[in-house]
């Protein structure tokens, strides 16, 4: 067993029919990006605060002076639909380690009223692509067959979903509730904005609310800036590199 | 303590003098592509899947977007003999958790009727052969010489088999029933059904009941032509490189 | 859950309004080596050994011809001022160990009186400082800024606290006392008493308290004797270099 | 916590007074061979086997088709003095795994009438020596004391002992008997019945019983010849390599 401690931040009455939303760190932070933006717009109040003995063991320290524990987090979200969104600076580090902490996720998300599990993160393809396509998965075929109509797309990779994005999909079905994993298009190797806001964009039309992305452009913007001026360097690096073919006595220093 | 979740599927009634079979996945996927032809030849029924908090921690995606879980899976077959065989797309990841799996799967088909147990492998020997053997090993001096009149041949190598193949017939002695495990020679680095169907072969003769071949045979001579395929280009790649012996000049360049 | 022994040395009455200080092995053991020497001038009791099943797996030999075993001790010490100090030869080696020894290092200092934590350490830079810097960490902004006035610096690297100096302040907010972490600048390679001088001086002044320091200044001047060989030895090395530069003959031999 | 089964082969009345033998796979295999000298020659009957979740997740193979089980055996020896030993073909994998094994193996023998715990062994010194030294260490000093006028020398390397030999002392004293590990000097790559025969002398004394060494010498003998076969083989290289020193056109092809 690995222990978890469950630390109350707050009373809450459970919520009815609402959806369980996990954000937690991952691939291109995607997914905790959007789920960040969901609970910084609706104005999500944090309610419990989990410790997992499979965490880093570690603190954060900030430049204030004070440290920063590492833990997952629930919000609970009234408006405009009832949600409970899953945040967090870590997921847990061995396999035993990420199904019980995922096992606990899907309870808690239970036990305040989740009906539905929505787990938002990011599929790595290793290029950065203009528009980033928004990929989906769920615990059902009908489930499946419904999110097409919102312009998802299915992965053709044979691949996974590793960790909490994967898992609480497995304990949705086990403990009776359905579940749907999203996943933006990602370079993998950057912080992608960009991705987050292309999630953000089906996950809203999905499950029906509408939400101010100023701030999430706002980054993708300053994403994209950076990428140019990496798109620039790189040419410019081919360029001077062209006009000028490797001579015999370059070769010969190659090691 | 590695949890182990039970999920049933189905209420089936025990059976009475079964034999537990298990072709989880392993080396060349013997075990498994063995299994799998049983249960479909013999329509059996699923009743039951575990989710081992030591499997993978993720879901796999399917091409029309639903995820498969990670899981092992009971069978029930009546005709012709009596069986309980379990399948699975993964084995535990650690020591400790195979441990406790293995436990979980004897017990299991202890509790449907199992009064003997079959672990089908894989015996990797780096190379392909004609005709695969099958080799075999047993709980008891008694079965091993047994078994011997079917043909099977046993190992030299002081080697061990490694995975449920392995621990459930350590977990078969321990509950008071005799195992065996019958592995196909195979080369370790392929899917190998040809090497399956020779386990089939000598397993379905050892505890008696016929079996249609046919697809198995299929599956095999598409194999068999994928390896002619890679016989005559290894052949054409020395023919091309025989003729030109490496002069001072090659070796000169070799790091 | 990983099994922890407590084998008590003696018994104590349980101290009013103790300090919990850890000084477990670890970077530079600058930590160590300072709660040590306050164990040591102030005369601290050892009452409780603890015995972690995630500690090394051995014994370590002394020349003597005896065993030390590997565990974590604690001591008592009533004046100047009352506290727990927990010292030892090792910390856990899993990730899940170190969340278990440090709930129990906190649980058994607040049940001996603790009601504040102190964690020593080392804040590893890479390279030797004339006067090393005095780091420190606290579980809340108040006790942060208070510290600031002793001259402590707030670090800006945007790292952890590995290990029991930083989960001890985790169990300590969780079992709702407040913690602090002070690390001295060390170069991270090399045992460094001046650096856990400089700690020692920080920390009897925030929790008030005089200590003689002779012996610690002792070390910390063996080692600058230590340090001052290993300059002078590079600085020659580089003389000796200095005036050779490489001719096209060395670098053809520069693999 | 490590799960471990415990298989009772036989029913026998504890023994009074008697001590706990370790001689479990490790270092030139010294201390196995030597415990295992000792069950053969004063006939110990096997009465309990441990069934580790943490040994290797395998069963090995036998060349007449059986299978052996990764396990631990206890043997009951009642003349010339009463031992309880402990003998097997592996020790636990992990640290904790290593934790539990030696808790359980110390519990069983002081539950079988163990007063007093002595743990066999090898230690590498990297190179074959003549006349392998046996050096001990003891969970007191008294005890060290004692052993010192048979002759065995203390260790002054600093290192530990490491593993069931190591950790059996730490629980024999937390169970409120003292230890003793011997280890025989070994190359560490060889298995190393030379090594057995010495330690099995000292510890004969040492505990007060006389013992055939036939066998053990025969053994030793036989491996004195493979390493005389082995020291000519590296004559003879020399032999060949010397009279050619290196030439400037060997050098340039080194990589």
């Amino acid at each position: 067993m690995v222990k978890i401690i469950e630390r109350k931040i707050r009373d809450v009455e459970p919520l009815e029919n609402a959806i369980l939303v996990e954000g937690l760190p991952g691939i291109g932070h995607v997914g905790r990006i959007a789920a960040e933006h969901i609970v910084r717009e609706f104005k999500g109040e944090k309610f419990l605060e989990l410790y997992c003995y499979d965490f880093p063991p570690q603190v954060l320290v900030n430049e204030d002076g004070t440290v920063e524990f590492m833990n997952n987090e629930f919000y609970i979200i009234r408006e405009p639909i009832p949600m409970i969104v899953v945040l967090g600076n870590t997921q847990a580090l061995s396999p035993i380690g990420q199904y019980y902490l995922a096992e606990k996720l899907v309870e808690i998300g239970i036990k305040y009223g989740a009906k539905m599990t929505y787990t938002l993160g990011g599929f790595g393809v290793g290029k950065i692509t203009d528009v980033p396509k928004v990929y989906a998965a769920a615990t059902s075929k009908e489930l499946a067959e419904k999110l097409k109509e919102y312009g998802v797309e299915f992965r053709k990779d044979g691949g996974g979903i590793v960790g909490a994005a994967g898992l609480m999909l497995t304990f949705s079905k086990l403990n009776g509730i359905e579940g749907v994993c999203l996943m933006g298009e990602t370079p993998g190797y950057l912080v992608d904005p960009k991705s987050a806001r292309a999630v953000l964009e089906k996950f809203s039309k999905i499950v029906g609310f509408e939400i101010d992305m100023k701030e999430l452009e706002e980054r993708a913007k300053e994403m994209e800036k950076f990428l140019e001026k990496i798109r620039k360097f790189e040419e410019e690096v081919m360029m001077q590199q062209q006009p000028k073919p490797p001579s015999d006595e370059d070769l010969r220093y190659i090691g």
